[in-house]
């Protein structure tokens, strides 16, 4: 008898972070992991364990989630996304798949990852978007924050920006792009149409861009959190550079909530 | 004893019409008017019955519908927006207040509105706006329609787009303007930071944006409908001008789904 040889299949997935614990199978609630494991299980028959590019948290959203596992279905690669998004509720989204070789391992084989942050910053909050963006009312300066965040970029120990350090065997990433800047929302929430003028004719939303090798648990929302600070005129880029010298916790700013962060794009070797 | 007079108050309001059987008051579930006129009461200690500019059905949103009731409550006008927003649930926003002449009336008094309808059409629906957009994947043909929707300018009887017409007693209307076309999504969604390329380079969404002294019951949600067989190829601009001079409701597309819809904006004499 014949056995069909394994395959390791990749795919790209999106989700709605709001309905779930996070990533990871929890026994709390409800995980992505746990979901789509279910819908592939659903699919072929025996359970296949899936590997993550990362970890979101609760809440926290994605667009370009990189997910693996290994699995003797013969399903070709070309009907995966629609066969198992029959199989997966409506917030888990599967954007693609391929086949790859047998060493690819989502977590460990990625090489970069692009993380947003999203904020809107306008004198009243979108209703439709309160599970999607941090709401700030009071003004930010969105040009003093990305110039402050510059001060991040290459490689570093940003131990102080991660919760309950250590997590990992070391805290030292390299930051290869981080941009701070307002942009336009949604095309039914475009400026124009609102019958309120922006302040100061802005744009409604603030989006944090961070390009880096890796990133430490709750990095991207205590960088946002300590960016918002600059924002204020609370802090100076000068501060930000104290911050990341002094290695501890304490001295950078809060965590941003969940619902503004959304992993984005991650990039392997040969993509 | 001095009885205060009774002032006239507008307001511009969103909401997000997901979890509503729409703008008014039924027995068979939560109501946007129900939830503005309990938050009302709470602050002013007497029932206020609300008006508004137009009565949203469930499931479709509002950037700026306009409501105005009369009240002998003291608050300065520019304390309402707050104070009312604390005796709201976080998906009704209170955007502006103001004062007004005695005979301002939300519904009677508007001269123009402005909706809004958003469709999603792209290889995968984003999960984060399920509520919020109608997701086609097959590609539409964007400029096609808005040909198409150039024949609706102007006055004429709109009774083909008119849900179980007669509604009103006149179904003569003036379209002042309408657009469709291919728009950028929120900032977290821009299609530059999507790995998968759109197809030929195409925005994700099409927005058609229509500009009338009134509209009919569904009309927008009609239009959109019919418009999405222009976009399909099925139907013409010819046909789109046979149909409206047929006057018959079964010979337009079918009613597109509440949750692409907004209201925009509401124009009254003298703003």
């Amino acid at each position: 008898m014949n056995t069909p040889p394994t395959r390791n299949i990749r795919m790209t997935v999106a989700y709605d972070g709001s309905n779930y614990v996070g990533w990871q199978s929890q026994p709390n609630g409800p995980s992505i992991q746990a979901a789509i494991e279910k819908g592939i299980e659903k699919l072929v028959g025996h359970h296949c364990p899936v590997l993550a590019a990362g970890r979101t948290d609760s809440g926290v959203h994605a667009l370009g989630q990189v997910i693996s596992f290994q699995t003797a279905s013969t399903i070709p690669v070309g009907n995966w996304p629609s066969a198992l998004q029959s199989c997966l509720p409506y917030d888990i989204v599967i954007r693609e798949a391929r086949e790859v070789p047998a060493d690819f391992h989502a977590t460990f084989s990625a090489k970069r990852k692009r993380y947003r942050y999203v904020i809107q910053n306008w004198p009243w909050p979108l209703p439709f978007l309160r599970q999607y963006v941090y709401y700030l009312r009071r003004e930010l300066d969105a040009e003093a924050m990305h110039d402050a965040a510059q001060v991040l970029v290459g490689k570093h120990d940003f131990r102080c920006f991660e919760t309950d350090w250590p997590n990992k065997a070391t805290s030292v990433r390299t930051v290869l792009e981080v941009t701070v800047r307002r942009t336009a929302g949604w095309p039914m929430f475009a400026p124009q149409a609102m019958a309120l003028p922006p302040p100061d004719g802005q744009l409604p939303f603030i989006t944090l861009e961070i390009v880096a090798d890796g990133f430490l648990y709750n990095m991207v929302r205590t960088i946002t959190g300590t960016l918002i600070n600059v924002g204020r005129g609370k802090w100076t880029r000068s501060d930000i550079q104290r911050i990341l010298e002094s290695q501890i916790r304490s001295a950078a700013g809060s965590t941003a909530p969940a619902c503004g962060l959304y992993m984005v794009q991650v990039d392997y070797e040969g993509d």
